[in-house]
C-alpha cells in the first residue's frame, strides 16, 4: 500500500498553557523539565497527526532555552514536521512566551524531537512520505538528514 | 483617556490539551473539572489580551458538556470576545475533542464566561470597547446583552 | 421497577479542601477551575448518592464567583440535590471559604449543575424520585424546573 | 492571659475526596502516600480551628491502614482533638472509604498526630484548654497523654 | 520451598527529591503530607526488592518531623530493612535535607513503615529472612519486635 | 579568588522515582516528558552541588530514548559533570529502570545537559574548576568539548 504524502501544514499543531504556581521551580520560572514535557507532548501530536499510528520520542537534540519563562506568560509552542523517512519523523518545535500583561512575545526555547511511527505490536509502522512546498522546507529536511545522520554516527562512536 | 475599539480576532485564543491518565475521571474519560479548569483559562486569557489586565472570573453560564471526551484525545479550547461593557466582558468558550486514530473532531463542550478587569487595587478598570465587524458578531452581542440581563434577574430574585 | 423516594438530606455532601499553592492561579488567590473541579466532583457525589448508577454533568448554570479565596484557607462545598426527574437531577452546589486565621466564614461560590445517570451502556438509567420536606424545597424544586425549561428553550433558539 | 477552653465539636473536621487515577499507585488503588497527605491536612484544621495559630505536625503515632481504598470511592476523613497541652495537642483521625456503587462504608485508616501550636516567630505559641464534655473524652484524654509520655520515652532511649 | 536470607544492604534504597512550589504547604515548606508520602514510596520500594511481591503498608510508628524543610532543599530518603518475619516486614526511613546554597545536611524525619507481603490474590505471602550482619543491626531488629509487640497490644487494648 | 577544583564524585546525584498512573502518557507507559523532567533536576542538582549557585540548562543535546519506562518500574537517574568551563558545565544524565517484580534493571535513557551558573543578578558566574581523575573521565570531557563546540557551530549556521 503507498500511503499519500502529506504536507507539515496538514499536521502542525500550536499548543499553549498559562504558567501557574504548579509549573514553576525554586526560582519561581517555568521549570525547565515542564516545558520540555509540552515540547514533548506537542511533537507527539504532530507525529500523531501525520501518520494516525502512535509514536514514540527516539531522540531529542539541539533543544536550547533561551530566555526564561516567568509566572503567568502564556507559553505557546508549536510543532512541525521537518522530515518523514519510511517508519520515522523530525518534528521542530519552538516556544514563544507572551507577557500578558503588555501583548509582547518573546522566543524562549526550540529543538528537534525524533520520533517512530509503530503498530499494535509495537513494531515500526510505515507512513506517509512528507510533501516538500517550498524551498525554506526543502533546506529544513536536508538539515534534518544531516541531524539524524549525525545522531547515529555519535551513537556508533559510543559503542565502540 | 479613551482606549481604542480591538476587534474579537485580536484576543481570541486556541488551548490545546492531551488528554493524560492524570485528566481522568473514575470512568476513565476527562474529568469535567478538568475541562471547565481548561476553559475558564483560555476565557482568562482572552480577557487578559483584550484589556491588558489582572482580570478576573465573575459568572459562567449556559456550560454544555455535549459528548464525552477521552483519554488520548486532543482537546482544542477556542475563547473568543462576545461583548465588552464598560469594565467587565463576556467570552464565549467552544471545545473540540480530537480522536488521535482518526483524525476526526466532535464538538464536546461550550458556555458563556463572564470577565471583571481589575486595576492594582482590585477595582473594576475601564477596558477597550470591543469592534464589532460582522452581523453574527452583532448578534452575538445582542445575546450576550441578554444573558447578562437574565443573570442580574436571577441574582436580585434571589436576594428579596 | 418503583424506585422508593429519598430526600436531598441522604445525598447532600460536604467537601473540604486547604488551598495549597498547588490550587493557586497567577495571582496567588484558589484558580477559578479549580473550584469548578470542586463544584463538579462534590455535585457528582451527591447524584451518585442519590441514584447509585454511574452519572454525568450534562450542564452547569448560573455559576457565580462572589469572592475571591486565598491561599490557606479551607474551602467549604455543600451540594444538595433541589430536582429529581425520570434519568436526571439538578444539584446546587454552594461553596465557603473558612479563614483560618481567624475562624471567619464568607460565602464564595454558587452553581447549579445539571446531571444524568447512565446505566452499564451508557444510555440513561431511571433514578429515584426526589422527597420534598419543606416549602424552601418545594420552592428550590421549582425554581429548578424553570431552569431547566429555560436551558432547553436556549438550546433550541440556537439551532434555529 | 488566659484563653477559654473549647469543646472538640468546635475544631472537629470532616475532609472528603473522590479517589480518581491521580491519586492511584501502581496496583490502581488509592497510594497510602495520598492518604496521609489527607489525614495530616486534616488533624493540621482541627488543630488550627482550636488555636487559630500556625501549626507544625511533630509526630504521628499508631497509624493504621485496615483496608484499602479503592479507585471511584469517596474518603471521609475525620479529625478531632482528643488532648490539648500548653503549646501543644494530639488529634485522632480516622478515615472511612464510601462505596459509590452500593452506599456502604467501611473503617480503612487511623493514626494520631501530635501538632505544635507556633507563633509568628516560629515559637511554641499557648493554646486554649481542650473542655472535655464526656467520660468516652476523658478516656481518650489519658490515652493521648500515655502514648505522648511513650513517645518522649522512646526519644531519650535512642539518645542513650 | 526455603526462601534464602537476604541482608538488609541489598534492598534498601535512597530515593532524592527536589522541593518545589508543588509540594509546599501554606506556609511555603515542604508540606508534611508530601514528606509522608515520600518516605512510603522508599519503604514499599525497600520491601518490594527484599520479597519481590506485591506489597502493602500495614501500618507506621514513631513517624517524627524533626525540622521544617524549605522551598529548594533537596530531600534525601533513606529506607532500610530493620526486621523481616513470616510475611511482614519493618522498614525504617529516614529523610535528610540537603540545602543546596550552601551544602549542608539536616536530620529532619524519621519512622517506622510495617509492611506485609501479598501474593497475586492478596494474601499474605512468604518472605526471605533478613540477614543480621552487624550488632547494630541485631539491636534494631529487637527494637522492631518491640513495637511490633506494641502495636498487636495497643489494637487488643482498643477492641476491648 | 580562585575556586578549589571539585572532582565529579562530590556532586554527581542518583535520583529515584517509582514510576505512578500519575506519571503516565496515553499508552500507559511513563510520560517522555516527565523522563526528561527528572533528568533535568538531575541535572541542575549536580550542577548546583558543584557551583552552590544558581543554575539554569541552557541546552540539551543527544537525548536518547533507548526503551519504554513502565507503570510500577523504579526509575534511577545518574547525573554527572563531564565538563566545567569558567560560568557552564556539562552534566551527563543516564537513565535506569528497574522492574521491582523480578529485580532486573535495564538502560532507558540518557543524555547530555549543559547548564549556567548564575549569581544573584542573573550574571554568568564563575565557577570551580573539574577536578579529572581517570583516563575515562578525560576522554568524556574531551567529548564535551566536542559536543558545545558543535552546538556554537550549529546557532551560527542558523543565524546566517
Amino acid at each position: 500500500m503507498i500511503l499519500e504524502a502529506k504536507p507539515s501544514s496538514v499536521s502542525a499543531v500550536i499548543m499553549t498553557q498559562v504558567v501557574l504556581p504548579y509549573h514553576t521551580n525554586v526560582a519561581g520560572n517555568m521549570h525547565g523539565g515542564e516545558v520540555m514535557k509540552l515540547m514533548d507532548t506537542a511533537a507527539g501530536v504532530a507525529a500523531k497527526r501525520h501518520c494516525l499510528n502512535n509514536v514514540v520520542t527516539a531522540s531529542v537534540t539541539q533543544l536550547a532555552f533561551l530566555k526564561p519563562i516567568f509566572l503567568g506568560d502564556l507559553v505557546i509552542c508549536n510543532a512541525e514536521l521537518t522530515y518523514a523517512g519510511r517508519t520515522s519523523m523530525e518534528v521542530y518545535v519552538s516556544v514563544k512566551a507572551e507577557d500578558m500583561n503588555t501583548g509582547t512575545f518573546r522566543d524562549v526555547c526550540e529543538g528537534y524531537f525524533f520520533i517512530v511511527s509503530l503498530d499494535r505490536n509495537g513494531s515500526p509502522a510505515p507512513i506517509p512520505p512528507l510533501l516538500i512546498e517550498s524551498d525554506a522546507q526543502k533546506q529544513q529536511c536536508e538539515a534534518a538528514k544531516l541531524r539524524i545522520e549525525q545522531a547515529k554516527k555519535a551513537k556508533q562512536t559510543k559503542k565502540v
